[in-house]
């Protein structure tokens, strides 16, 4: 008999137990289960469990049981991330929805119908709960261009429009247990209080998929290393986080486009040995690049950051709480590289909070030995104003260049708490605050000098 | 009944209407209307309509009927993009054809059947053309792993083998209408006049693509923010652009190899806040990455850009018609970074046009408050053969260095039209041009220094 | 009669010829004969060879017979890389494998049962060899999500473990011939001796694979051109390479994750006009990016090299025979660009060979116009420890930083045999040891300076 190469693909909507429509959980557990009890083999002798490949065709499918995914080698794949905004639908005033081409998101869309987690069991509310123990660590399981819808937000009690909240309880994926070698690939995430959350991640690849409109996008949890999160699209809520990362070495984070509206853009927390290259990273607040909890070693290079100001009417007045002393990179820690940064700060001069404040671009506040070296900061005065059309208002605000108002900006500011750190050609000697006693600093030529 | 969940899987070859082999774009388009007219939900309470997968496996598919696509979370997908250098074959003498193992591209193939577009209906080339007006923007159409095949290209009144020209009136894919959240992954694009043009995008990802032996390649028209172009292989006609985008904010261009021999390898015009960054760029002409109509605050990083001369023999004394002060980048706009980026200019000094003059590497036209700094010019006399051979010339090319002829060049070249910028350790005293008393400068240094 | 668009699609477990659980290569190749019996045309009036795509669903596949591989546009493609550790699993007392929850890796699983390769005849260890003579080059062959698994190491005479050799005389892809526009995607590759062998490529894409555990792991040889390697995960073993390549142009290798133990993490031989940047690259020994062979105009920017010890017992003590002299980055080239990169050399001081030595971070050796600046090197001091359990102690070791411990180091040398180079930002006076007579130098500013 050979149970390894027969069999081993399924689909959603033919498997006979269960009906994908009404709850893709209990089609998915099913065939999980079927998985199991064909795959015994531990057999010394090339024997295996190969795992399977389990399809979900473009189409809506309500999730009310949670997937538990205690195997390895198992993708789950659709064909169609199905991503569309619904924070514009839900926007847009509801006597106007009947003319509307499509209301919900699409592709193989899974919608999550799960009650909502409690605080004390957060993973509850995920519509993907993998878990395993004991060795080895769950390895290659894949998650391929679906759909994980959330479908509204919940009131936050702040008077805020519910769907404009970025709370509901809900997670798309949730990884509990150490893992290796998984891959996240095309997928589309939408409206769920967390995208994708995974813990003691090895080798993992988060890859070209679409994350938006989500509280958190991606988040390494626990420890982890020699990840890497590249080449996608993704843009949090203003309480979440788009990338966030804790205790991890050697994790890759490139090639991303992070658009607003997160509280981060990318937070690292006692991350060491990283990379943050090549990103483009887009905010309408400060904090935008955190290197937090002693994160050491960390080579941030040739980003493009953009902070600027809500253009969207729903979101006008909505910020992350940080005024713009912050910095839009900050660093409490060692040893890490800033080089090659392009940085764009365009605020209305009439918005800088502290008022009068000369807002701060990099700020280091703890630790030794950084190299901060060849950033470029740009801050300019533009005058802010708000649209109710979300796509022309970004796009008309990302165009609005002015160059000839330029602003006073103090491009890197060194607290007494970090020292030995080097900085060049990253500011004018007036753009650069710090004790110059206990730094190496080499302020930018200007025509005079 | 459920709409959603069923017969959302299509398939070319098995569609009951039209013949896939000599009309893939009626085959298509039927398949559009059956979706349509079984998904017409527009359901508040989560009903949808999630798209379709439209399967092409390999073969040859005519497309005499231009596809019109005007649903969201449409995937057409192939299995193969195809490519092979019609290019190539077509300058083999026509008495070896008979002794080639295979004459065309394959994979799913699209063979482009239809009548060439007028020049005032420049859309109708297209073989597929997405468009839909009203709200929201089209979303989510993905196009995945097949093949779009022009076929031929037609004179263009030079006398040039017709097969070169880069001229036939036919476009690949053409998107009218703004647009959110596209995919085009893993696609063949070979002897179109325009491959990929795409009006109003945002979050765009044209990622993992081969798009060669094309006029132009990709387009962005109009507007649009937020878009990734990553990872491609690319290279158009002399006459054309690799990338081209214009009006974008946002935009990510990186890890792509752009090959020759476009015109330009990245043109942007009136695109901000955005990175060219971490690209491989060669090209047989100068202006290779052109930053025009007032282009500002982007960040051009770590690209290696590398012009030489064309080695094959059916090209030679084909140029853009750009002489060797233009610039191989040329800035018109303000507050831009370029950081760290490696330039190889490798000419045979006979070839240099003016007739003797010092050539010009990076050259600020107009604008102010450019960033300049690590860049690394290699300027170097190499004496220009060609071949019959283009593989073997090519490469040959690409291998031969000679050290020891350095040869005179203008690393930095700031026009008077342009201001306020600075230039750091970009060149030496002698090899950057501007006026000290309008730009700050610091020359990289030299052994006497 | 239509063969171009019917009967492309072949799934290894339908197909009548032999039986692809016990030899999935005599089934490809069966299933190649029928593509050429069916696919005859040579019609220039557009009629083609398509090729097809060969379907791997998850499962196990012995792989008795060699594919051989001569024809254009083949897709094969599996569901799953299948990854798991095999190098854990041996390294577990056997007496534990029966508690395991699975013992090799899965997915869509090619088991090589091929005889190992003779010395004179390399090629024919590998699962899938491709060749082809004539015109065109082979095209467009893609590889896909599907793994190559090499089972076991086998005795080296060393008297290691067999399992820890390294040693197999196994090659997941061979390719003999030169070849255009290839793709390997997805793909997983482990214990293998050579898990991707590629000669004379021309515009290949290497992306987004998991290849470790092997030998070798990528290596392009003869020559080639503008290709691309980007996005992968790679390990090698202590003998091999991770990422090779010989007589190359135009080649970019970007946003990989190295890790060890590679004898290198990039080894570029005769290279010329190509780019690594954006790589984060982790290595347990010197030598780690080697540019031999007078490699020359390559860019190497922004990347993240550690050099830290080896932590995991089983391969205490083992390394690549180089000593702290030799340098992370050794250039024998010219006028290579070194930007912005950054380096963190971690090793306990008990463990520095030669002892007592100063070690060295960029050493250049031959060659001239060498451009290496804004680079910022860490050395500390560590206690080196080690543990049995792998993921834990490398994370342990990524995790362990200790600022205070600075620890002297070369952060540039220039030999004797190069001269001319600029050397800008990378290393104080006393960290820089070069000729100042032959080489120009800026060293970075000291709080004191």
């Amino acid at each position: 008999m050979s149970t390894s190469t027969e069999g081993n693909c399924y689909d959603v909507t033919t498997w006979p137990i269960g009906d994908a429509s009404e709850d893709v959980g209990e089609v998915i557990n099913s065939i999980i289960a079927d998985i199991k009890v064909r795959q015994v083999a531990n057999d010394v002798n090339h024997g295996g469990k190969p795992g399977a490949v389990i399809t979900i065709p473009p189409g809506d499918y309500h999730l009310r049981t949670q997937v538990l995914i205690d195997i390895s080698f198992l993708r789950i794949q659709g064909a169609g991330h199905g991503f569309t905004s619904s924070s514009i639908r839900f926007n847009v005033p509801e006597d106007e929805w009947a003319g509307l081409h499509e209301l919900w998101p699409g592709g193989s869309r899974i919608i999550v119908d799960l009650p909502p987690a409690g605080d004390e069991e957060q993973a509850t509310g995920a519509a993907f709960h993998v878990e395993r123990s004991g060795s080895p660590r769950i390895s290659s399981v894949e998650f391929v261009d679906f759909c994980i819808d959330g479908l509204h937000f919940t009131p936050d009690g702040s008077g805020m429009h519910p769907e404009n909240t970025y709370v509901n309880g809900k997670t798309g994926i949730h990884v509990a247990s150490a893992n290796d070698s998984f891959r996240v690939t095309g997928m589309g995430f939408v409206y769920l209080e967390n995208a994708l959350t995974i813990h003691h991640a090895d080798a993992l690849s988060v890859h070209d998929n679409f994350i938006a409109e989500c509280g958190s996008c991606i988040e390494l949890r626990g420890w982890g290393q020699a990840s890497k999160i590249t080449d996608n699209l993704i843009g949090a809520g203003f309480k979440g986080h788009s990338i966030y990362a804790e205790n991890h070495g050697g994790l890759l984070i490139t090639a991303n486009n992070v658009f607003p509206r997160g509280a981060s853009s990318v937070h690292l927390e006692g991350v060491t040995r990283s990379s943050v290259t090549n990103n483009r990273l887009h905010s309408f607040y400060p904090g935008m690049l955190i290197l937090a909890g002693d994160s050491s070693e960390n080579l941030v290079a040739t980003n493009h950051f953009l902070r600027d100001q809500e253009p969207w009417t729903p979101f006008r007045g909505v910020d992350n709480g940080l005024d713009d002393l912050h910095g839009l990179l900050r660093v409490s820690g060692s040893n890490n590289s800033v080089i090659g940064n392009h940085f764009s700060q365009i605020i209305d001069a009439q918005d800088i909070r502290p008022e009068g404040a000369t807002p701060v671009v990099i700020r280091l506040v703890s630790g030794t030995g950084n190299f901060v070296s060849t950033n470029h900061v740009v801050a300019l005065d533009v005058h802010s104003t708000s649209s109710d059309s979300c796509f022309e208002a970004q796009v008309d605000a990302l165009l609005t260049t002015t160059a000839s108002n330029d602003r006073a900006v103090t491009t890197v500011l060194v607290d007494p708490g970090s020292g030995r750190n080097t900085i060049l050609d990253s500011g004018t000697d007036t753009q650069v605050l710090l004790d110059r006693t206990v730094n190496a600093v080499r302020a930018t030529p200007t025509i005079d000098s």
